[in-house]
């Protein structure tokens, strides 16, 4: 997993024993499960509508968000970045080249 | 950048020239930009009704749809995954060590 | 309730009897509560597009789309377009003109 | 068009004059079709998820929430609850009894 993804992943873990009053993460995971996926369809709209008036840098902001959303979902479930990753990774018939990143990562 | 989500870079991309009828990505590509938001929206559905159901193995699948296909979104505007990681970086604050690793994988 | 919504909500009812092979409301009814929310979220997405294109005319059909997959919900809970108006008419404080018109049709 | 949608197709339209910071309505039309748009997805999401969660009060709640949002769209785009109806009518094929109907109620 890249820098960014793991860095992201421990702070969303970290985020669970933070005060919901100063941290917006805490507060949604405070909010719990449906909060969470109000605002994961809230970013797929945004997206949607960027998209469609043709703005990059906007659309770029809004999948980000996005992203950032379905992962705060994954950590309310105990889950992560590494599950996504690792299913795309399955799919794409790649687990090989994956797998011994994984293990190098891990191995670090 | 990982080796899936530059995998799937690359694979999106070679796709753009790949026959629509025998690849469900140039035929997504072939059908447009309201197709493939189509998609993300749907993904989207599907990844609130896997959450709801608790069956994080589907929860898992649903997600990794919606990355797919935002790639996909991405790909279709000339952007990429990397696009979304430097966002995300940008807003971690953890641009500094995400730009020293992203300019080692270039120098590979 | 209009001769539209009556007609619909009896239309609806009836279609619970109907072969799904040949009829578009039985094999959803057939599909279950998920393919009728599938409907819903793609409809609202529909919307959601033609509005933003300033097509009138495609938005009328894509609003009515979501009313009727709002309508086969209902109908697959046992609900109608009756308790909808009747919510929309508490709220608006015509409760009053609603319930006399409401019990008239009941009358006739 | 039976009475509480005539007269919230009324009230919409009187809210056009409203001072948005006394009318929620009068605040979504200043705010414009991306506000009001993005209030149609996420009463589409409520829907959903009350729809799944089996409680009918709270769904008929948010779908006349949906429909309402649907009707200040079709305000903003100065359409209203009848071109809706009437569409609904073409499809069923109760034109003709639907135009006796409206032509009765505009004679009343």
């Amino acid at each position: 997993m890249n820098a960014i993804l793991k860095k992201l992943t421990e702070t969303l873990e970290a985020r669970k024993k933070d005060d919901p009053s100063k941290s917006y993460t805490a507060s949604l995971y405070r909010d719990g499960l449906e909060a969470i996926l109000k605002k994961v369809n809230e970013e797929a709209f945004e997206t949607i509508i960027a998209a469609r008036q043709g703005d990059n840098k906007e659309l770029v902001h809004e999948v980000a968000d996005l992203w950032f959303h379905t992962l705060v979902l994954m950590a309310h479930k105990n889950l992560s970045a590494e599950d996504i990753l690792n299913e795309l990774s399955r799919r794409e018939g790649t687990s090989g080249i994956e797998e011994k990143e994984s293990r190098a990562w891990k191995a670090k």
